[in-house]
């Protein structure tokens, strides 16, 4: 990559209804902004990489009380990136360095003084601190061991369980001592759960009947349910959760693409009867502790515990249609645009 | 109340659709048990008065996998009690001692060795045993202490306010230093709510909508909901409720005479971007703590600090319409039925 002499960028154009469409956003240039007008705290990074997140997806919708931001018609598109800082007016960040962050979809973006950032290893690549180390990683850290709260022995269920979060939660699962079921849509990705992640069972639901399954997999009850999906799987846990089971509600990809709130599951007797918690959380939550989990993320990692895939594809032009990819099943692995 | 040379009891004859009515039970009347017959550990109780509490409703609906128990047809009606200890053959339950316990609509019941029962201090009345010393009130006290984790300063929002367990509930938060607005039905029992239990605001769900109200009157958002009632009142809450608020799922008064699994909130993003936990419970999670919730209250009853309204009716042969009575709005009060 070398310096560039226009700000590319791609803009909300419309609010996708639906699956996302390439003309749902619009290409735009602009001027590159000048570094010399940083104001104190300020920044001015270029990005390297964006990660293709599902939550984006809400990001597009109208805003709503959901409490997830709503990009405005006509502004660029927020995304996570690895990028490099081409100017800082901010002490602890030096020009030169790599962070990650919350960005959006342009070459250059100045963000203000206190915006959150993480310092990257150097001797990690700009794909591994958007996959194995990247934020999708660190909410499965979190979202498992914080709110799941697993103790070794318990049987643990993940839902897109061959995804990145998903993969990422049923692997610390395992390490921490528990039994792992994933839910994934057909044989090859279940088989890539129980012969590369080495999971105790997978569930293929494209082709089983996944409340059926769970309950004869899970005959002790369900301890956790690591959910990255919603709708009908959601709904096939709850009616398999064990007493004093926990539900980690981390994603509802399921529901991403209606026009109305997500709906929940049925049977509120049995959380009620079963003392079970049901738990949202962001990644966020846990900001303060990121280099704890990239630390121990790195240490199982070169201890050969973590299997991870990242589907990395270039071109800033091609953004829309990466992006789009996360939608109709077509990335195999963390799925991260890389800039050209 | 004197010996009784028969065993008068109350059966489930049949399973009830929709409200309760007096023809699902038949009186039925068997010999008494013989004390002289009783095994090791087991105890001969005689009742001396009914809690009537609404999550009975679900013991009489037909076996599911909603983790509560069902009554079966035919079989006597399972009531939490006050009972006198006619004759014992366990070590740590004196003949003569009175008991709270999980006990049937019958005059006397053999339970077996192990059976839970609670040791009533001589200074508590039967309705105070079963009022605000009993299995409603510790219900509230674990449920907000021990699910909604109550901080000072934080607005707690209680549905079902003016009922057995939601008063207790509310009164509790005031105490731990929440601002408490209580929902409840009609203009004489918000009043209650505001002008004897002292919460700082009443929501009439008859009169009032209740999702704008919640609004207007927790402005920062519900830090802390505890529920009894489900459906439309939860619903109207998760869309209130504050970054990381806790759903304390005690019942579902609003689901248990529908025919269908009672159905969650919509809205699921909403728990994840919020960080919100909704947690069922029962308070038999924290059977060994018992003491601990009767002897605090005791303190608080002692500093006048608790308001408590039990509506105590007699007689044995009114036991299915006392029961109804909860069903339709006409108790007022923690309803007990008292043994003739």
């Amino acid at each position: 990559m070398s310096a560039r002499d226009v700000n590319r960028r791609w803009l909300l154009a419309r609010r996708p209804t639906g699956n996302v469409l390439p003309d749902d956003f619009a290409y735009h240039e602009e001027p590159v902004p000048d570094a010399g007008a940083l104001r104190s705290g300020e920044l001015l990074l270029r990005n390297r990489a964006f990660l293709c997140a599902p939550t984006m997806r809400n990001w597009m919708d109208p805003p709503s009380n959901s409490l997830y931001p709503s990009i405005p018609i006509g502004a660029v598109v927020m995304a996570p990136a690895v990028a490099e800082v081409v100017a800082s007016a901010r002490p602890d960040v030096p020009a030169g360095a790599r962070v990650t962050t919350h960005s959006s979809w342009q070459d250059y973006v100045v963000v203000p003084d206190g915006h959150a950032v993480i310092n990257v290893d150097p001797a990690i690549s700009d794909i591994d601190a958007l996959g194995v180390y990247g934020l999708n990683a660190r909410t499965a850290y979190f979202g498992l061991i914080e709110v799941g709260r697993p103790v070794a022995g318990e049987t643990l269920v993940v839902s897109g369980a061959a995804g990145s979060t998903g993969s990422m939660a049923a692997q610390i699962g395992k390490i921490l001592g528990c039994r792992v079921i994933g839910i994934a849509g057909g044989p090859d990705k279940c088989a890539w759960l129980t012969d590369t992640l080495g999971l105790d069972g997978a569930i293929d639901y494209r082709n089983e009947d996944v409340e059926a399954r769970i309950r004869a997999k899970c005959p002790g009850g369900v301890d956790i349910f690591y959910d990255n999906v919603g709708g009908a799987m959601l709904q096939a846990a709850v009616e398999n959760m064990a007493k004093f089971g926990r539900i980690v509600l981390c994603g509802q990809i399921a529901g991403y693409t209606r026009s109305a709130p997500v709906p929940g599951p049925t049977n509120m007797m049995r959380l009620i009867y079963g003392s079970i918690r049901m738990q949202g959380f962001l990644q966020g939550d846990y900001a303060p502790r990121a280099d704890e989990a990239i630390a121990q993320l790195q240490e199982w990692v070169a201890a050969g515990r973590i299997a991870h895939r990242e589907d990395a594809r270039s071109g800033f032009q091609d953004i829309p249609q990466t992006f789009a990819a996360l939608f109709n099943g077509a990335n195999d692995g963390t799925l991260i645009a890389l800039l050209d």
